[in-house]
């Protein structure tokens, strides 16, 4: 049987002057996806990229899960109709590897994955939340999702006027709670910055401080008796994402809501996270990002693990800010969507012409991820494939 | 400033038919590093390569660590007397890594550190284990070594003969106690072979037997309870690496020593294991392998951490079979180093001429890893870099 679907990956940058607590993205890449389908005669591309944050993984796509999906006989990666399978191509470029380290690994399979979902929902002229209200959550589908810009960045002369005007400029686009970078400067100057933000945006509830696991215990501790007077929507990874117990800790004294995540990348890294990590299933946030975690192929795990441990769904909010965490947002009815209209372009954001209302958001209505109604990125995959 | 050093680096097979109860080895990497350091117009090479398991990480090494080395000043990554120096290394090429995710990564970081060190030893013109036990253990070392072979793999038409004959060659060879792979066949089989091993090695103590972690809570209790009365040296990798709170249920009822980590990769694993883990102090074994962990530069913080929790540094077996976990045991102290008689070559096993009396070993003479006693690794390293 002759293969019916290539796969291509390349590297593509992403670097900005903009830097959180820990890293600058003067250096930052992605890994980028093309995978066609030759579907009844007719040819379907899908498209996937791995999250920000983690560096393009070209060398773990390249020589280990490619190599599996074109060592199977095809047959084995289709379902019954003929298309190619998302779930069936995950256990087998998934093949021969280890448990445990989940990293780099979760995301070259979030990249690959998203790309193979792309393509799956195209071939069956969906928007891929329909496919997945329809296949995993009993056709029930959220219309309006609730989106937030991860911003407020540290970078060179930005000040508090910068913050600001950039906070301004997300109400104008329709968002109402939006998240700023903390733990880069001392307290005392981070909280100027939070009072500028609240300027804005007028109240705790519509301001998230992210720390990016910045702090130990003692400075986590510090930091959340700071600003624990200002109510905030929540106070993200506030320490080190695998420190369970000092989340615990400190969940024990900071009343308002904590978020977390990003950087855990498996159903093994949430588990331990519920078990061990003092969360608040009433209030807590968990944020791990489907395209940096082995994909949707595997958050349809993360949802089930959540809700065994007596979780809400609507507890998990994605980082990452991309389509993907979109549709499964609308589709699974999770809690919503990080946004990022100003950051990481053009991989950063929603497609275009998305209207923002009241910080909600409808879900696109073409078929697959809608990657194709993000003009500048839709640019971009072409002429790095084409 | 001319920059007084090189980095080159390439993948390696070490495909093999054998398997364990989750992976097969046909298709398995490793990087290898070369680094070539110009001291006083004296050319030293240093050669590193990741542990088998986890795949070749030139993308990582190429990508992210080596621009990163390549960037900042050389007199920046220099100790005081002029030598390349791997702590320094270290905090550049891990520059601008989120925290999180210790997978590939750190496997990537392991060879790399790996070849540092062997560079920086010879440039002082010591042993490894010299240079460890005099800058971090009070000039303290160990003479012999214990070290064990890590074999018993399945491979096909094997049988009872093939591991009994694989277990004397190793008895010939000087070694007392051994390893087999168990998990990958029902119960009654792998109790079978279990006898047919200690029909060769005597009795319970010499013998470990290692499931990969392929059992989940019910299997790996099932398993514990078959196999107690034999009262093994330990019962490895039972569970999924990160599913800290099965391996404390485990050892609730299974008294005999445990022994797990090969798959944790970082200092934040392993603080998990020894908080959750309910691993025990008196008898268990921890295996973090740090040609995979972030290499030795991040194990001195490995022992550093199992010390605070109040664990003797003895209880530290590396996995991995390759000359630095040998040099560490030796230098640093630690409770011995699995070895490779008989897999993963050229890359497993320790030296040539290396005389193993009653299961253990003395570190070699010769200044930095000892790579250049392992005479077929040596010739396939200069093949490839030469």
């Amino acid at each position: 049987m002759k293969r019916p679907f290539t796969i291509e990956t390349a590297s593509a940058s992403i670097q900005s002057s903009i830097r959180n607590a820990v890293i600058s993205f003067d250096e930052m890449t992605v890994s980028v996806i093309k995978v066609t389908f030759e579907n009844n005669g007719h040819q379907v591309n899908g498209y996937g990229f791995c999250s920000n944050g983690r560096y393009a993984q070209e060398g773990i796509i390249k020589n280990r899960f490619m190599p599996r999906l074109h060592k199977v006989s095809p047959d084995s990666l289709l379902d019954d109709n003929g298309v190619i399978d998302p779930l069936k191509c995950w256990s087998v470029f998934m093949q021969n590897e280890k448990p445990g380290g989940h990293g780099d690994r979760a995301v070259a399979a979030g990249a690959l994955d998203m790309a193979l979902w792309d393509v799956y929902a195209k071939a069956y002229q969906k928007p891929l939340w329909k496919i997945l209200s329809e296949q995993f959550n009993d056709n029930q589908v959220d219309e309006q999702i609730f989106v937030y810009p991860g911003g407020g960045y540290y970078y060179p002369g930005k000040g508090y006027e910068g913050l600001k005007d950039e906070f301004k400029k997300y109400q104008e686009q329709g968002y109402k709670v939006m998240k700023m970078k903390v733990g880069g400067d001392s307290i005392e100057e981070d909280l100027r910055r939070i009072d500028a933000a609240l300027s804005v945006v007028g109240f705790g509830k519509n301001l998230c401080v992210d720390a990016n696991a910045r702090f130990d215990l003692k400075e986590a501790l510090a930091f959340a008796e700071a600003i624990h007077p200002y109510d905030l929507m929540w106070y993200e990874e506030p320490l080190d994402p695998d420190d369970f117990l000092s989340h615990a800790i400190l969940a024990e004294s900071y009343v308002p809501s904590l978020a977390t995540g990003e950087n855990l990348f498996s159903k093994h890294g949430l588990q331990n996270l519920l078990r061990h990590g003092g969360l608040r299933p009433d209030r807590d946030w968990i944020q791990l990002d489907p395209a940096l975690s082995y994909g949707l192929t595997h958050y349809l795990q993360i949802i089930e693990m959540i809700e065994s441990f007596g979780w809400s769904r609507r507890r998990l909010i994605p980082h990452g800010g991309h389509q993907l965490a979109l549709n499964i947002a609308a589709g699974l009815q999770t809690g919503g969507s990080e946004s990022y209209p100003g950051v990481f372009q053009p991989f950063g954001g929603f497609a275009d012409g998305y209207e923002i209302v009241e910080g909600r958001v409808k879900p696109q209505q073409e078929p697959g991820l809608g990657i194709e109604q993000k003009g500048d990125l839709y640019r971009r995959l072409k002429e790095i494939f084409d």
